[in-house]
């Protein structure tokens, strides 16, 4: 499935940030390291115990060289309290923020696995790649502010990579729960989202901040029906 | 109201970053200009628009000395898009994270406006010095994630002040939403939350990703019963 709305031209601010510039490091941003190791496996990468961020946050990164690309995958890692991955929107905005920093790559690439939604045409083993982002879980009923809360951003065309691998395009909807209120299920549906996560819009908003072009893609992993939870 | 949790001894983590460390640098983060200005103007603040932070980025920071204290006021400043003010958790962590790297303060303070809850005894007016943090709307059903996500903090205990200005104590609830879902309400009862804002628990978080200390003072602009949004 692919929504018309999936392969547009760039945004302005990412077609003013960057002019037809070459991609030569691409900084992966994946929430659960049990999601990046196979592709630091893939791609052949070693973990780095560097000094590139402060002492004591517990941030993973893995490098390395695949063909002529710099690539970097960077997890949260484990929570220093309760040993889990450190999923969820503000996290992945700190690791975005201080590795585009530290690394200043051309291209960040959110990458996991999603929430996707059948009546949206998705079915589990789905890859997505992803045309815009919003949140579902900020909401501020004031003119404006209500916008803000939203944070709708289009992900970097990728019209080349759409017809080389074939896979689906579809919007992301982003928030900080596991489970889905009737508000929140209101709010994907108005968000017009195919897919579903805990970090995309939030990554987005940090890329943008610093005017990088991001991509989340997303491999489905569960499939359920989001209009079935607004009448819960 | 005080309750009994109100002022306990520092958690183990402030316990090993602070040892008696004295205070000469405060850093505020203040979510809104509006909030931020009286502060901004009692302490007779200048506005610095340096390069302590990347280029494009709206956050606005003030500062100055008062007595031998130095004191920076940041705030994430007007949305680039909408010319709102950057409120909520993404922002004001990024703003906390990137301060604390370019301005290494003792200690920080969020400050602002908060909801407060009837039956906890907040009435509007009240000022709050917050003895606890935690999120409301990052539900995660999985064992310990779900311990993760209500990401419960102590904050610094600061008995003389409380002795000195005769404030109210109670616990912070924060969300991404200015509303209250009846799944907000039942976790806000959960945390045992006198106060509720869009920020603190993220300032907290960065916070402590850094090993700083960090105390939420809260004015109440409105106060609500929480139990009749848990019903709705």
């Amino acid at each position: 499935m692919a929504p018309p709305s999936g392969d547009k031209t760039p945004s302005k601010v990412n077609q003013e940030s960057t002019p037809n510039r070459s991609i030569s490091s691409v900084l992966f941003v994946i929430a659960m390291q049990t999601e990046a190791l196979p592709l630091v496996d893939k791609f052949q990468l070693a973990e780095q115990s560097d000094s590139l961020f402060p002492e004591g946050v517990p941030w993973m990164r893995y490098s390395g060289k695949y063909k002529d690309l710099n690539i970097n995958i960077l997890c949260p890692g484990k929570d220093k309290k309760f040993g889990v991955d450190s999923v969820g929107t503000v996290s992945a905005s700190l690791l975005t923020y201080a590795s585009v920093q530290a690394l200043q790559p051309d291209l960040i690439i959110n990458a996991g696995t999603a929430g996707g939604f059948k009546e949206k045409g998705a079915s589990i083993g789905d890859v997505y790649l992803v045309s815009d982002v919003a949140f579902h879980d900020r909401r501020i009923p004031v003119p404006v502010l209500d916008l803000y809360g939203v944070g709708s951003r289009q992900a970097f065309p990728t019209p080349n990579l759409l017809k080389e691998l074939k896979l689906k395009v579809g919007k992301l909807s982003t928030g900080d729960s596991l489970d889905m209120t009737p508000q929140d299920a209101a709010l994907i549906l108005a968000n017009n989202a195919t897919v579903k996560d805990m970090e995309g819009a939030a990554v987005a908003y940090a890329a943008d901040l610093l005017k990088l072009i991001f991509k989340p893609v997303l491999f489905v992993g569960s499939a359920v029906q989001v209009s079935a939870h607004k009448q819960l």
